[in-house]
Formats: structure tokens, C-alpha cells, sequence
């Protein structure tokens, strides 16, 4: 068991590492890399780690390599590999939950409140658009069923603050106007997001769409992000009081990850999804004294079981279903083409959604709003552990995904170094983008 | 799934805590505290978590609770936590091979070599002596089979560096001579203990005892820690060149990880325990510039999965075969007292075991080798999971680690006080143990 499970995160590291390496120095998101090199190792490539209900082999050298190595026979082998999985996907989810509780626990909620107005419209803008014209558009159009259209339209609605953050950051933007924008935004989408994959999520598991349902999950989910909210004012400084009381090792992430697994459970009590319950848990704890050190301590935990879970999603995709030469798939390309479209275009016209009484650069909050990097992926891992997706639409999404998060950086750069010379919102001391290479 | 999982860490994590906060404050050592709250909540408590293979029923309130909160029924809910369990399980053996992979980062091998013949002896003695007389007089009084006699003598060869370092360091004595010679004899039981576990486990799984795979496997794992030891003079300097290189964030965790996973594969490959690989990774990277970054990075994964293994050993423990009311106990109660005397005894003498040309406190040295603590469960946390130990031999070991852990650091304080007055190896600047309190 032990050396097939060692195996096996060996290949998922040591891919997702050269891989993440690789787009880091070509200034793209690492989150990215990941992503990659699951589909490189997964159905879609070399088949070295494959979920087991894909029904695809897993590739004969390395079974014969673990079966050599492990003096096991290639049988037991194969038989350890689809054993494991589950064990993948549960780390995998660890990952997830400690990454959206990181999500919530760096909203900076004070400073949304500061750009509160330009930054709702942006975030609303940036929600309805991409849903209601994937939705409807996968309906009218493509005669795509209610529950995967609605849940593809709400893959769409994220924005991954991570990745927009990394670039504003590295463009010097982080607290120009434009960048408090769609930080702003980017908080306020994935609250928004998150409310509607949990609502999604529980309603694909009953009896499809019926209004009362979808009210009673909507108000529930919306009361539990409004609670989290107000018990990150009124309970956090009594965490803060109990974790300076604690006395034995490890106190920091213990603590937290009671609070993780209370909100957890509080969610899944009231039927909604526990990744909304991580992500409360983060915004509760955003509030306290300790926040930097906790995120010390669950970064290692994001870095380690949250590249599992990009990568599993990677493993997952069967690329094949968007194949041009085969004729059978032009209808899945298509589909493919057009959520890419509704998503940048959705996200494109939110910079044109607010009044401002001072010049803003629309193009660039736009840009900043479009990649949906990891939130993006969330949806998709759980929307295919669900069972709520067609493998073209499964493959559509993540192209989606991928091109959201690949153009955000390039272009926003690009309009930057256009840009840089006059807009009065951009600090005219900063140099352009070419010249703030980490190199 | 959720809820039910999100519920055991809760009370997994809650349990753990508040007896592990009630132990520092008694001055005892915080694993004490996770394995009795394992107790508490398992098969000879609460019947909070038990294993499924235990044949012992959760608690109906509990189930009762789940079923009404998560609006599944009773019988879900009790399929649910047997088919969860394997998944706790998993996260328990992350936590142990991070712990594993943490006691051998923090081996200091320079100093170790400074106090060699010292420690070496007291290390040797510490091992040997609780082996033989362990096994032999398991197998000649109690009739005890041979594998699980040998397993049992091998479960008392191992020094807790943790809890020895944690008294000598609140007594101000970690850089006295004694200090230094039960730290470094520590680090050696530790290596051969593991060595010696590595063993036992291959040898159960295949044909009994025989000396040809004994020896095999004995030189293997010998060689597999010499040449980790070699390596972290050889090739530790590339590992840190190469992790400088890295610019993806978490570079050291994954890094370390990887190296982790390596030496599980190479150790598993070779027919020995993970666990030694484990070790042997961190014994690698124990002399690289970024030790202490990586065990700032190690450290939260162990504070939250090593509570949960600890847990687990003591949620499986049947201590009713201890009940000295029931006449058919009387033996499994004299096979554990005879077990907690061999292992008091066996490491007291060690602080004999030694030539010294300058005053030592032998009694200190003899006592700061007593403690069995993380690793002696390893050992029986092992062991139950191979099946190799019956009940009343698991309850016996638990009571001895139990025993050994707890007397330590109460008898090393008392005799500390004692002798503070006189020894000229005691810096007289020090005040007695009870004024160092942290309260």
C-alpha cells in the first residue's frame, strides 16, 4: 500500500513542481502549472494516475515498476492504485477546505467596506452577467439540461482574488483604485459564488428545480455568510482571549482547525455544502489578532493537499472530448468556445458597472475581475464529484477556467505598459511591467 | 460524509485538547494528554469514535445526534463512521510519518558525536537490555508466542527525545553533561529502535523467524540509516541549492515532502517499514540551512495529524482487560506490571552503563531515558494495525508507554531538587524545579 500511495504523490509533486516552476518564471499563474500537470498525468496523458471510475489502465510501465520494486504482482498493484484514489481525494479535500478557509480568512472585510459601492456593483455585475447568460445561453442554445447549465453558469460567476492579487501586486497596483476595486469585488464574488454553489450543489441532490427549496437554501446560506460576518466582530476577540490561554504546542492551528471543523459541520447540518462552511470559518477568523499566524500555519497545509486537488482535477479531465478532428465533438467545442466567451466578456463589461467620480482605468478592473483560478476549479471538483457534468461540459469549464486565468496576467500587463504613461490613478513613479520581472 | 467527518475531528480535536491543556498545567508531558482523551472518547470510554473492526457500537446519543442534525438515518449514520474510519486513519499515518520525519530533522548528529562513547553505551544498554529481557521473559514466564514477544520487548527500546528534551530544558539542564549524554543516547535509541521496528514488522508479515531474512533485513535497514546519514553530508547542500532555485510559494514544504516520499518509496521498496523512510528523511535534511524553516512547515501538519493518531492508538485500546475485579484478567495484569518493571528498570540502569572521568549524576541520566512517550506508540500504534498483538499485550504496552511517559518527568523534578544543592554538573546558578512553573 504504502509504497504505491508514496508513488504516487511522488508523481503528483514532483509534476505539479516542475510544472508550477515553469509558469512562475514565465510570470503565469502556478496555480496553472498545477492544473497542467494533472491533465499530463491523468486520462488525458500518460495515465500514470487515473481515477479508478474513468475505467482507463493505468499506464503498464509504471505498474510494472511498482510491481518490480514492490515485489507485488501487477494485479495488486492495480488493485492498490484504485484503493488508494479514495485516500487521494480525501487528502485532496483537506486541501480544499484549508484552501478556502485561507480565502476567507485574507478577505480583508474593512477594506471592502472602504470601496463598498464601486466594488458591489462590480461584484453583482461580475455574478449575474456570466450566470444568467451561461445559464440561459446553455439552454437556449445548446439544449444543455437545467441543473449542468446552471451549475456551469455558476462556475463562471468567481474571480480568484490569489491570482489578481499576485499581478496588482506585482504591477505596484495593489492599492490604486482600480486595485481596491476589484479586490473588493473579487471578496464580495466569492461570497456571492460560494452562497451559489452551495445552493447548487444541495439542489442537484434533490428533486431538481423548485422555487421553495431554492429560496429556503438561498436564505440560509446567505444568513450563514451574514452570521459568519457578524461573529467575526463579536466572537473572534474571545478565540483570541481562549488561543492566548493555551499552553500546549500547536495551539494556533489547532484552534483553527476546530473552528474550520465547527463551521463545517454547522453548514452540512443545515444542508448546504462544508466548503461554505470553510470559507465562513476563514471570515470569522479574518477579524482576529492572531490572523498571520494562523495563515503561517495552514499555508504548509495549502501548499501540500491543495496542489493534490488541482492536480486530481487535472487527472479527471478527459481532453479527448474536445478533439477538432473528431466531428462527434464539434458540438462540445463549440460549447467550449462560447462559456470562454460569456466568461471574459461577463467579466470585461463589469469595469463599465459603476459610477465614478474620479478617472478609473475601466479596462484594467475589467481584466482584474476576469480569472477564476482556483475558485473556478472548486466549482469544477465538486460539480464533477457530483456528477452534475457532461465530460465536454467538464472539459469546457476547465478550458474556461484555464483561459480566464492564462489572459488575466497577459493582458493585464499589456494595458498597463499602454496605459502607464498618463492615467493619474496609476503611480506615475512605477516602472512598467517588463522591467518588474522577479529576474 | 461531511458532517460525520466533520463531527469525529471535533470531537477528536476538543478531547485532545482539553486534556492535553489539563496535562501541561500538571507540568506532564501534552501526549499523555491525546491518548487518554482516545481512551476517553473509544472502546474503554465514551464509544464517541471506535474502530469498525472493534465490533463495539457508537454511542446512541451520538448516532441519534447525527442523524437528527444531518437528516440521514441512524443506520447511515453508522455506516458512515465505519466507512470514515479508514480515512481518519490515513490522516493519522500523514501525521505519523511527519512526526517521524520531524523526530530526525531534529536529530543533532554533531552533537551526538561530541558525547559518542557516553551515549553510545548508554544507548546500547537502553536498547539490549529492555529487548532481552522483555522478549525472554515474556516468552519464559508468560508463554507469550514469539513474534508478539519480540514486537512487545521491541516497543520498550525507544527513548521519547521530545519529552526528555521538554524536562531537561525546564529544569535549565539541557546543556549539562547529562543533558547532553541522554539527548545524544536518545537520538541512537531512536535509530535503533526504528531500525529494529523495520525488522519486526517485515519479518511478522512474512514466514516467522528465521535468521537468514533476519539478518537481511537487519543489514538493510542498517545500511538504509547509514546511508541517510551519509547522504545529509553529501547531498543536503544540492537540496538546499535546489530549493533556493524554487519560486513557486511553499517551495520548502513540498520540497520536504517530496524528499519524505522518496525515502518512504526507497524504504517500502526494499522491503522495510515507511517509517523508517520517514525517519530517514528527516535525519537527510536535518543538516540543511533550512531546518529550521522546514520544521516551522512540518510543525502544524504533526500538531494537527499526530493528535489524531495518538488519538486513534487510544480510542482502540480495550482496557477492560486490565479490570482487576474479572479473575481471567489476573495475568494480562501481571504480564503489564511486568512489562512497566522491565521497562522502568531496563533504562535506569543504563545511567550505570557508563565510564566517566568527571562527576555524572547517573541516577538523571538513567531516569531522562525512561520516558517512552510518541515513539513507544508508534511502535504499538504499529503493531496493532499489523495484528500482531493480542489485547491484553496491546493494553500492557499502552500501560507501560502510559507509565514511563508519566513517572519521568515527576521523578527527574524530585530528584532534580535533590541533588541541586551539590553536583558540580548542575549549574548552581539554576533555581529548583519548582520555581521554573511557567505559571
Amino acid at each position: 500500500m504504502t509504497l504505491v500511495v508514496a508513488g504516487r504523490f511522488l508523481l503528483i509533486f514532483v509534476a505539479a513542481r516542475l510544472l508550477a516552476e515553469l509558469l512562475v518564471r514565465l510570470q503565469l499563474p502556478t496555480i496553472l502549472g498545477e492544473l497542467l500537470a494533472g491533465v499530463l498525468i491523468g486520462v488525458s496523458g500518460l495515465h500514470l494516475v487515473v481515477p479508478p471510475e474513468s475505467g482507463v489502465a493505468v499506464a503498464p510501465w509504471l505498474v510494472q515498476l511498482f510491481s518490480g520494486l514492490g515485489a507485488v504482482s501487477p494485479e495488486q498493484v492495480l488493485q492498490l492504485s484504485a484503493e488508494s484514489y479514495p485516500f487521494l481525494q480525501a487528502v485532496a479535500s483537506i486541501g480544499l477546505y484549508a484552501l478556502l478557509f485561507l480565502t476567507g480568512l485574507e478577505s480583508e472585510l474593512d477594506e471592502l467596506i472602504a470601496v463598498g459601492v464601486q466594488a458591489s456593483s462590480v461584484a453583482l455585475a461580475g455574478v449575474v452577467l456570466p450566470f444568467a447568460l451561461g445559464s440561459l445561453g446553455l439552454i437556449g442554445f445548446f439544449h444543455v439540461e437545467l441543473i449542468p447549465a446552471v451549475f456551469a453558469g455558476a462556475s463562471m460567476t468567481a474571480t480568484s482574488i490569489g491570482i489578481t492579487a499576485n499581478v496588482f501586486g506585482e504591477l505596484g497596483m495593489l492599492r490604486s483604485r482600480e486595485g481596491q476595486i476589484v479586490l473588493g469585488a473579487a471578496v464580495l464574488d466569492d461570497i456571492l459564488g460560494i452562497v451559489i454553489l452551495a445552493v447548487v450543489v444541495a439542489l442537484a441532490s434533490g428533486d431538481g428545480l423548485q422555487w421553495a427549496p431554492i429560496l429556503q437554501l438561498l436564505l440560509a446560506a446567505a444568513a450563514f455568510v451574514v452570521a459568519a460576518i457578524g461573529l467575526s466582530r463579536t466572537v473572534t476577540p474571545s478565540f483570541d482571549a481562549l488561543v492566548d490561554q493555551l499552553r500546549a504546542p500547536g495551539e494556533m492551528v489547532v484552534a483553527s482547525f476546530v473552528v474550520l471543523c465547527l463551521c463545517c459541520f454547522a453548514a452540512t447540518a443545515i444542508g448546504l455544502e462544508a466548503a461554505l462552511g470553510a470559507f465562513a470559518a476563514g471570515l470569522i477568523l479574518s477579524n482576529s489578532r492572531h490572523t498571520e499566524a494562523i495563515q503561517e500555519t495552514v499555508k504548509p497545509l495549502v501548499s501540500l493537499f491543495a496542489t493534490i486537488f488541482f492536480v486530481l482535477i487535472g487527472t479527471a479531465m478527459d481532453l479527448s472530448v474536445l478533439n477538432p478532428v473528431d466531428p462527434a465533438n464539434r458540438s462540445g467545442l463549440v460549447v467550449a468556445a462560447f462559456l470562454l466567451v460569456v466568461a471574459i466578456a461577463g467579466k470585461l463589461v463589469t469595469g463599465w458597472s459603476f459610477l465614478s467620480d474620479q478617472p478609473t482605468n475601466r479596462l484594467v478592473v475589467g481584466l482584474g475581475m476576469m480569472p477564476r483560478g482556483e475558485v473556478g476549479l472548486i466549482f469544477l471538483g465538486l460539480g464533477s464529484a457530483a456528477g452534475l457534468l457532461t465530460p465536454s461540459l467538464e472539459a469546457g469549464i476547465l478550458l474556461m477556467v484555464i483561459g480566464t486565468t492564462f489572459l488575466a496576467p497577459l493582458l493585464l500587463r499589456l494595458s498597463y505598459s499602454w496605459a502607464s504613461a498618463g492615467l493619474p490613478s496609476i503611480d506615475p513613479a512605477l516602472q512598467p511591467a517588463s522591467t518588474t520581472d522577479v529576474d
